[in-house]
């Protein structure tokens, strides 16, 4: 079987592949998962990391609305449902072996569940990590007390 | 048990934790893995998403030169080590449940094995995926004729 994302190392700038030949030649994980990086589209931030299924792709592909895989929840879980704080995509990357996928998005207040911009707000170095950002929004707020 | 990573979700600006208290917290997976994005320090550009076990990031802390650990090798994978393109690390971050780095790099010449300075090189909408960048180097010429 020839493996399509190895062809691509050569292809020209501006070749083009069909989305579901690529989606069928991704290298989901054992639980039919993929790493997916959220960078917000115009500053450059990479916002987080979370997972999507092949249904949650194709799902954010056509509503242009991000949808990942929730592992703890085990279900669909579309950016912003109980938050408010919505993705919306700008443009996905596959990269090369196909098995991550780098999504640019317009990301409206705080990625994080802490209420922080960035998921990524602990900055490590040998000796200790340090909080590096404060929270845009009170959780509390965004999730409702009870959460 | 107290889950450190929760705690830091309140905690203020400035504040800090000893790293050997934060690897011992991390939610490293079943294979003892995290994935690591590389994040060019200055452009924003996203590079690339591998893998570290906890001796790659120890490495990579103490020496400032990213060390993945390679799955299909099952080694310690000192990025640059074969092609010659290193990463400095510049500053290395923890997200907000300890599973997964962003690691802010200075890359060397291409991060991506097929000579592409982004792994990322697919754009992919509902119809189809699409080639955007080139390589800046042949692959043959990182790796030497056998590869």
């Amino acid at each position: 079987m020839t493996d399509l994302f190895k062809t691509l190392e050569t292809a020209e700038r501006g070749d083009t592949r069909p989305a579901e030949a690529l989606l069928a030649a991704m290298r989901w994980n054992a639980d039919g998962l993929v790493p997916a990086i959220a960078q917000q589209h115009d500053s450059g931030e990479v916002l987080m990391m979370a997972w999507m299924n092949r249904q949650a792709l194709e799902e954010t592909l056509k509503t242009g609305r991000v949808c990942y895989w929730s592992r703890s929840r085990g279900k669909l879980w579309r950016k912003g449902e109980s938050s408010g704080q919505v993705q919306q995509l700008k443009r996905a990357y596959l990269d090369c072996d196909g098995d991550t996928l780098l999504l640019a998005v317009d990301q409206a207040g705080p990625a994080c569940h802490s209420g922080r911009r960035s998921c990524f707000y602990v900055a490590l170095d040998e000796m200790q990590g340090e909080v590096v950002s404060e929270p845009l929004i009170d959780p509390a707020t965004l999730y409702g007390a009870s959460h």
